[in-house]
């Protein structure tokens, strides 16, 4: 699955961040406003995404937390973002439409790499053998750790088994997605999340006016 | 997962070939033998073997056939079997115990590389990452294609969309398996499944005996 082969079509979005820091809430505005200028956007979210991909969300986001090791959560969250791309983004792009995706592969390297350091590279190999594509541009919404924990937990269900790892490991996370944006500098830009709402959703706006250009 | 972290346990026994060769017969007769030896043996399968890749078996079999790619089916294969040999095999055989397990590995390098040439490649390398582990013994069962399709179509149930494929497709099936016994000539023994069960499963017991010497 090259590069080429989507990127010949639309614009694939990521937003990506330490839980409570805006992004489905900045997916959903950037959505409304590029459709408000005519754009056919398609909004979508992992892990999910896709009616497969969900039902493999679920396998992996409900029930015991220690009921899969890490290596096969890879391998699962591998096997729902392969179906993801196949049946939503690759399409959707392919006829011309913006997705908007809120997480995407670089949840995986930082969730995955953060909880055990030698996790990181199984995540990047099995990402080179079975997805390959990255998005075109991905907005880091760079929130205080303190801040985005507080959130989180206000708004807690029964399938958010992975905000609740404390104050300490969002600041390891938030400096491990910092850290991606150094990595690859090219396709990540880091939008400062610790303002308010309209803010934070005009200097998303113009960043991918400016990608869209 | 080393070879050696499980080999200074157990013995890893799988049964391989075409549907209706007589694998699971063979599998609970060659149990059934060792245990009225005195050995302790965990006869398991595949796809499926631990509760996980219980679950993961039922998301890849039912429903319908064309609801995951050849793709994501090998990354739902993969993380089924990577849960059974954390939680099944590798505890059984750590604990010096027979694991029989009725498919493996190589049926996955067979089936998907007969549907796809392309694709043997992408098991192997899989399979290299995720798993690494390769049984001890495999007992090839090797049996006329014609009769085995036949056997299978007999006892076809709901699950069995694997069977659907025709005799052709089953001597290519043959063909790949007889292959892999020539490239994995150290742990692949073929045995002739075109005779009585029990001269069949006398062979198999001469077999066993011979690799537990």
């Amino acid at each position: 699955m090259s590069q080429d082969q989507a990127r010949a079509g639309g614009l694939f979005i990521t937003f990506e961040g330490i839980d409570g820091s805006g992004k489905s809430t900045q997916s959903r505005r950037l959505a409304d406003s590029l459709r408000a200028k005519g754009r056919d956007v398609v909004l979508t979210r992992e892990p999910g995404g896709s009616p497969g991909a969900e039902e493999i969300r679920a396998l992996v986001l409900e029930g015991d937390p220690d009921r899969w090791s890490a290596e096969t959560e890879i391998l699962l969250f591998t096997a729902a973002r392969r179906d993801h791309l196949e049946r939503t983004i690759l399409p959707a792009l392919a006829a011309g439409k913006v997705v908007i995706c809120d997480r995407f592969a670089d949840s995986t390297r930082v969730y995955q790499g953060v909880s055990r350091g030698d996790l990181r590279g199984m995540v990047d190999q099995l990402h080179a053998l079975m997805i390959g594509r990255e998005p075109d541009l991905t907005l880091l919404i760079d929130m205080d750790p303190d801040t985005g924990h507080t959130r989180a937990l206000a708004r807690k269900g029964h399938e958010e088994r992975f905000e609740d790892f404390g104050p300490d490991l969002q600041r390891r996370m938030r400096a491990a997605f910092l850290g991606l944006a150094q990595e690859f500098p090219a396709r990540v830009r880091v939008i400062d999340g610790n303002r308010g709402i309209d803010e934070v959703a005009a200097d998303v706006g113009a960043t991918v006016h400016e990608a869209l250009a």
